[in-house]
């Protein structure tokens, strides 16, 4: 597998009436979802907003835990938050993607199905013959319909026993995560 | 597969310096955890912690989500905390859950290895055949030794691409759950 980058989008994503707004940074969603990049060997964390003062709270946060009194106390956490970067849009994100790799495999994620979107197995395997690729996940209800649009890959939803579908991102995340980017089989290794 | 559920412990659980010790409640975790109970089908969230104040603290979010305006707001959160149980220990668990049924078997998580530990695998193929079966998460750094010496079946930590083994318990609890409770497979279900 080629190297692989999560994005955490706060805009433009939809709240529960569909219509397109920017939500507000969860400081344990970065925190949760960049323990899940280094354990999964994500490269890069793209925290995106647009919002000055919520930038400078993620970038507050990772200060205090990578170089601050945190990062003595807990090295565990300090080498998952230096894998964050914060950019303004998700254009931003891509441009720093782009710097070394002509071409970055974007694939998203929904609670919602859709005919065009594809089984874990299929994802997986489109991520493992891609070069480069970012996998974004939507806080709020979820990435508005441009981003879900312009994606060369749609992953289908995390389904359970129904249809109950609302969990968290950074639950999401670790479950998704899990499966396009863990070992991939349930056998203990000795 | 019989019935299901979880068990959040906060005593006894060890501290960095494999201390036993009791730990704070995150409301988050129940917030999530009975989120994937929801999802996964899980019958009961069972929050195990002796500290009275901490019990108040569950019982008033419960509260607000479940009958106050929470509920009405957010009838999908109402859903997954209704299935939440707070109880003192360990024991009142068990008790709670041996009430209709003379045999609950007992899975126990840790971001340790040891010979005893089972593959994802074999723990699903294990709960698949009980009639009934708790799944304990520790809290801080992990349940203490005594529980997990107890305990039915002991399920292999989650692995990623190294030896990095610090995800929060709700992220752990996520894909554990996906893993065990999970459809299974990574095909797309037309």
């Amino acid at each position: 597998m080629g190297s692989v980058s999560i994005g955490l989008i706060h805009h433009p994503v939809v709240n529960k009436y569909n219509e397109v707004v920017t939500s507000s940074v969860t400081t344990i969603d970065v925190h949760d979802i960049a323990r899940l990049c280094r354990t999964y060997g994500a490269a890069t964390l793209y925290v995106v907003t647009p919002l000055k003062p919520q930038q400078r709270l993620v970038e507050r946060v990772m200060k205090h835990w990578t170089q601050g009194f945190g990062g003595e106390y807990n090295p565990d956490r300090k080498e998952a938050l230096t894998l964050v970067k914060v950019v303004d849009t998700i254009d931003d994100m891509m441009d720093n993607l782009s710097l070394d790799s002509d071409r970055v495999t974007v694939a998203v994620t929904s609670a919602r199905d859709a005919d065009s979107s594809v089984s874990f197995a299929e994802g997986r395997a489109s991520l493992e013959q891609a070069e480069k690729s970012v996998i974004l996940f939507g806080t709020a209800h979820g990435l508005d319909a441009s981003v879900v649009e312009k994606a060369d890959i749609r992953i289908e939803p995390v389904k359970g026993i129904d249809n109950y579908n609302h969990l968290p991102v950074r639950c999401a995340a670790a479950i998704i995560m899990d499966r396009l980017l863990g070992r991939g089989d349930l056998e203990k290794k000795r």
